[in-house]
């Protein structure tokens, strides 16, 4: 490899995990989640200010790698049948926490005079959480076990899933409005029938994978296997019109049954310590500072659009979560729906690249995206409910 | 990311993990190291047979971190005292196992008619000891922390850092077979001085973030800063004329001088299990099997030549173990030294590019590099000195 290519690549992913963790630990000290400075991190490192951090596509396979890893760990520490207690709650807040910011997001873009079309466009890509933000704030503040972080995990992953079918959907719609009722339900069964078959084959699949491992006696391949098993579920995943994150967490579920859960969860932490930072760090190099100067007189009108997307984004998430049933702390749910990520990113990358959204609206889509991701951490951290068990700070975490 | 590449990666990923862990778990119960099933898994899985694992720059940035990751582990387990201790040996050993491969490969060359340019391209590709195949082998095997692992280990390492010396003379040869000794003396220093200046300066500044990293609180910091100092490392080594698992490796020596050794020794463990199959199963994916039919007419040529250049690239090899002293198994040493990898493939890449070896040369070259990779194992298996402490197996290793 004689090129200057992978040297690039080496030191960005070192700058990304020093700058990562050296952020977080100063984040941390200042009383907000770590996951704000990883964050943080990436603005620095990205390419509107250090450029340090390019978003080639070595960083964004090994980002993606990153965030499948730490959804896999999120699902195997994830009771499935816990999961599915708070059915119902978890449903209902995903349905109100996608329809109320895809009106508020809508209303205000048509309030703006933008076409119907693109209007479509900004409420969706509010519509959808980001499940690793979220998952990692509530690993965080070890709130993944309390009731309020099964819902807000499980309203996260219905809501992916749902978000990714409204894409598709919205995506097939031509110059006009018109939607096509049978591929949406078509994208909608395949999607949601994907996850229920991964978890009902997946069961005894991974049992049987878990045995098989259990009889081998080359080093590492539990992990290995687990891993590339995760892989698999994520790629199948994504086949299905879902997200690989999706899989990723369903595989986690699926080998949380079996007897080497521990194991494989040991194992994962130090994995995933390595390569979900990067994750965070490409999510901050995303942002491009440029549009935050007000000075630039085309920028105020962005930033206001910005604003005012960020604050529906951020009520209709946040009154989603009032509607997780009796005996929860409401806040605490609408709060763990508020950031977005990826999905929302996608949906303004695909309306700017079908030509319905402007190059101002697609940057303020994007500014929003980013307001409620940093929004959130510092929220989640003030409205924790706090645990008995000692400080809410994942380096002590019991397994 | 909607395009396909990702999907494509993933399950290039997939297939390479659970193929590399399959086929290891089935040539360690036939009694070969499981490396040479992950070798073999490569083949199958690489471009020429299956294709399901291609050389994609993502691919082979993900094999680089592998091997990158492997180096700074071995360095971790390895006492740099002890290595010092057999220094003279291991030096006898690097020498010896240069200058013979190098004169057998000339003079077969020579011998077939080969111009002395192509000769000396062709010598000085047999003369680099694969580290990451070597390292493997021993750990599987428990000889890396023998008097005879230690040797071979050391004299890998310096014929590395040689033999990327020789080649940036050879590149700089112009079409006749001038010599720059100035050059040549500058290129050696530099190699020379940075791994004497990372061992020097590496061990307080590895005990200062060591330091600085105990008195953090961040989840995953000290596995994080290891591998981001690690990676920072191979980047200098490289800038310095070496290769970055030479960089990588001094990295692991630094830092087992600290007291958290063991700590990131076992956070390290579960990361080189997912990344490093991927280095074993790149390296098998670059044999292109179409050259091994001897049914073709012109393989024929190009097969006996790969056979002349496989024995006396062996034998070479194999007789420097004669030179490490009294109180050595030599036999053992000798096969250590015996698999080639990276630093020939790049030889043989440069040596295609600057035109001074043919398609057929070239090939030769290269499989010569694959016929003694592929012969150490298993004579290193049989050869290797039984320990009293059990089956020489690393699943059961003690730390």
């Amino acid at each position: 490899m004689e090129h200057s290519g992978p040297d690039t690549f080496l030191l960005a992913f070192a700058a990304a995990l020093l700058g990562a963790k050296l952020a977080g630990e100063i984040v941390e000290r200042l009383g907000q989640p770590a996951v704000l400075g990883e964050l943080l991190a990436g603005v620095v490192l990205g390419p509107s200010v250090l450029g340090w951090v390019p978003l080639s596509e070595g960083i964004l396979l090994l980002a993606e790698i990153g965030v499948i890893l730490l959804l896999f760990e999120v699902g195997i520490e994830t009771d499935a049948g816990e999961l599915l207690r708070v059915g119902g709650p978890a449903l209902a807040v995903a349905l109100a926490g996608m329809v109320l910011p895809f009106a508020g997001g809508f209303l205000v873009a048509r309030a703006l005079g933008e076409p119907a079309r693109a209007a479509v466009f900004v409420g969706a890509a509010l519509t959808a959480t980001s499940i690793g933000i979220t998952a990692r704030v509530l690993s965080e503040l070890r709130a993944l076990e309390t009731r309020e972080g099964r819902i807000i995990l499980g309203a996260a992953v219905v809501d992916d899933v749902l978000g990714l079918v409204v894409l598709a959907v919205v995506s097939q719609m031509g110059d006009g409005t018109s939607l096509d009722a049978g591929f949406a339900v078509r994208a909608g069964g395949l999607a949601i029938g994907f996850l229920a078959l991964a978890l009902v084959v997946g069961m005894p699949l991974g049992r049987w994978l878990i045995g098989l491992v259990g009889q081998a006696g080359v080093r590492g391949v539990l992990v290995a296997a687990s891993v590339g098993f995760a892989l698999l579920m994520s790629v199948a995943a994504r086949k299905a019109g879902s997200a690989e994150i999706v899989g990723a967490f369903a595989t986690g579920l699926v080998l949380a049954r079996t007897n080497r859960r521990h194991d494989i969860d040991r194992a994962l932490k130090p994995v995933v310590d390595v390569f979900a930072p990067l994750f965070f760090v490409v999510v901050g190099a995303q942002v491009d500072v440029r549009f935050l100067n007000p000075l630039t007189p085309s920028n105020r009108t962005v930033l206001l659009l910005a604003l005012g997307l960020t604050a529906v984004g951020f009520v209709g998430k946040f009154a989603a979560g009032f509607v997780s049933g009796r005996g929860t702390r409401h806040a605490f749910v609408g709060a763990g729906m508020v950031p977005r990520g990826e999905v929302g990113l996608v949906f303004a990358s695909v309306g700017r690249a079908s030509g319905a959204l402007s190059p101002g609206l697609f940057a303020a889509v994007v500014l929003a995206v980013f307001g409620t991701t940093f929004l959130a951490p510092p929220l989640l951290k003030r409205l924790v409910p706090v645990r008995p068990g000692g400080p809410p700070r994942d380096a002590v975490r019991v397994p």
